[in-house]
């Protein structure tokens, strides 16, 4: 009987986790002799509906993959028997046994805050080498960097009260579940209910119980009171299981001073939080907290607040990890120069329909204004000397890493800062402000003229 | 200097891939002693937008799971270590070191089309270790029952035309491409250029080039004869880096019967896609096949058939592996009865507003028309007997695989086969069709009372 296969990817199989095209086109190159030196970009050509800003985020990822990459001899083999790849000379698959990425990278740092055309990433190398960081990159980039500004909405519209990631079963598998919580905490999240991504991640993990919990009992009383008695630090009990009324009134009646919080997950949250404060203020519970879930996002905690729900903190779980509004981000990985051997940097550009793009290395500069606020960005060439904090980072020298990589509650103080020194409209969270992206003349002069 | 972490999830790591609350209930039942026999059931309660049905797929993925749960020694030092465990008592970590699932799982197969309330898997073991199971279970559940069932709309849309997978990229993580690869299979894909996944689970890698293969070549005609010398089996070039009709006309001219495709990726696919045929047929290339890519999904194809868009075979990605529109699935984990040792199972139900469920351990029978289509589903007891075939089957006994576990490509063939027996209202792409499912009055009398 054939084992279930719960598809893991691993570091053995890093190789393989790529579209096909980047191995085809690697092959390609190598027997075309066609090897200058590339320059990358991988950037968003358009933000999401609602949003005015991101919170790169993933970079980490992205980084262990183009450090650890190797081709494996399993990987080899199995590639020399696929038909497309069987009549290639043998040197292209010794080419690969000796592969590890010799080339440069530059990074927009986790937690910052970027604007579409910015670019996240620069790779400079060997265009293979380049070429075959491609598919995993912008799956690493793409999705943390969308659930990471997801998260900065959710805990703006929180308004301070803690709101944690509760979403690990509706994360599109097991590892989108520690990536997302990765990147809930960067954009904010006071904790996460996933186990693993809290131990590997050093943040708190947190949780309640379950529905299951109080029907696995006789009354919800002997649910509450079997509880508090294994876990009295944290006991926070789920009252929605029934009747919520009830079931506060049960919580605080069996006990008291030792009730902690209580969960609401169903229902009116703005009236049942106002009725069972009242319930846990007139029983002896006044210390206890309410905590409230229930398929939440930015714009349902907002109302609450707005309307006075006395709601002490949020668990937001499929919102949040799925970005579900905008649950896909385009971040793109272009070819934007290349450097044949005792040459300069040429500029290339792509000029499809809607999708052209900015030809050149570039760097982005950030610019304040005296009330300290960001006030403007300008998108230039990266030799370009420009006013601002320039946001591109050196991480991967010749191969190596070569900047320290903050824990993640770094990260999200550096995006709590970012977010913070933003003009208020692009906070918003509904429609999009313009915040000004600069493009400098020495870009655009840069640019190839279209007769080319 | 800290290395990257990949945050690759590893079977090691198993044990904590969780919610917190699933452990701390754990710790709460073994130490109050409250390990009835639990039967949970996960089902859908609301099927999502547009939606009139579901494929069922993940299942081998939770299977694997639950067979190879085991709770290490570096996974419970450091439960031990956070201060809501460190109380417990030394047996309940004794109980986790030897733990390994011993109970019955049921389910529907893979492939098979589903409903809302119809239980996907049903889980009958101690309370512990039927709980331990819900998160990890879920997240299998969620995604590819979202994906496949995405895949089988777009397929549907495709009219026989081949739908391949190009989301690596877009999917939420590299675990999630290689799940949404799996998924879309299922669904009907005829390939994935996913190398990973076309590795694992057997089936065809696809993929053609990027535009940084044309940008790194002095002009088109020189990337075009450069690929296909390297790749002469399968020569599909990209035509819209610079402008798609002269790209066209540059592949026919260049390669001629040599060319076996062209790709659209931007721009009017339905004027281009008309255009670029004839080009290629009056320029000794009519073999070479059209394939269009470019943010599509279930409904621009429809409109690019429609209109008689001479397309030969699409290549979708991000729309397909987040399942866009619908990116996130609320499969629920519900405990329906429970046993005490002698006594007969209990149905057990919960009552939260709007999220009621249906006590008692349940089976799914689908009942067909003389037509031989899908007439009706009916939800009973798993102890009735009804007409009809019976969905749920048994994969675990006492926590033994029992079942054999069929390929991607059996159960693509399955769903294929479902998806065709069904009323031809549930396949509109757009609105919802009340398929029937009707519940047997043995489930209804069998619900607990209110006054419980």
């Amino acid at each position: 009987m054939r084992e279930p296969d719960g598809l893991f990817p691993s570091e053995a199989a890093l190789p393989l986790m790529t579209d096909l095209y980047e191995l085809t086109m690697a092959a390609g190159y190598f027997v075309a002799r066609r090897r200058p030196r590339a320059a990358f970009e991988a950037f968003v050509r358009v933000l999401p509906i609602n949003r005015s800003f991101l919170v790169a985020a993933g970079l980490e990822q992205a980084l262990q993959y183009i450090l650890d990459l190797r081709f494996n001899g399993q990987a080899i083999d199995w590639l020399r028997a696929q038909r497309a790849f069987a009549r290639l000379p043998g040197e292209f698959f010794e080419y690969l046994r000796g592969f590890r990425f010799g080339g440069d990278v530059w990074a927009i740092p986790e937690g910052t805050v970027v604007f579409a055309e910015e670019p996240l990433v620069r790779v400079e190398a060997d265009l293979i080498e380049a070429q075959l960081l491609e598919t995993y990159l912008l799956t690493c980039l793409n999705l943390q960097t969308l659930v990471a500004s997801k998260a900065t909405r959710i805990v703006t519209a929180a308004a301070g009260r803690p709101v944690v990631d509760f979403g690990a079963r509706r994360a599109h598998g097991p590892q989108a579940g520690l990536l997302a919580a990765r990147g809930a905490i960067i954009g904010g999240a006071a904790g996460t209910s996933n186990v693993e991504a809290a131990r590997r991640l050093g943040v708190p993990a947190v949780g309640t119980m379950a529905h299951s919990w109080v029907m696995a009992f006789a009354d919800e009383a002997g649910a509450f009171a079997a509880f508090c008695e294994v876990f009295p630090d944290q006991t926070v009990c789920l009252i929605d299981t029934y009747d919520t009324l009830r079931g506060a009134r049960t919580a605080a009646q069996t006990l008291g001073e030792r009730l902690q919080g209580v969960r609401l997950d169903s229902g009116n949250l703005l009236e049942l939080s106002r009725q069972v404060r009242r319930i846990l203020d007139a029983n002896g519970a006044a210390q206890a907290k309410i905590v409230a879930s229930s398929d939440l996002n930015e714009f349902a905690i907002r109302e609450l607040l707005a309307a006075g729900a006395p709601i002490d903190s949020f668990g937001v779980g499929t919102d949040m990890v799925t970005s579900r509004d905008a649950p896909a981000l385009s971040i793109v990985y272009k070819l934007v120069a290349t450097r044949e051997a005792d040459q300069g940097w040429r500029t290339v550009i792509k000029r499809s329909q809607d999708k052209a793009t900015w030809g050149g290395r570039k760097q982005v500069w950030r610019q304040y204004g005296t009330d300290g606020r960001a006030a403007r960005d300008v998108l230039g060439l990266a030799e370009e000397l420009r006013e601002g904090e320039p946001l591109l980072q050196q991480y991967i020298a010749g191969g190596r890493l070569i900047a320290e990589l903050p824990d993640v509650a770094r990260l999200a103080e550096r995006a709590r800062r970012q977010v913070g020194s933003l003009p208020e409209p692009t906070k918003e969270l509904r429609g999009t402000y313009a915040y000004p992206v600069q493009v400098s003349e020495a870009l655009r002069t840069a640019q190839p003229t279209l007769a080319e």
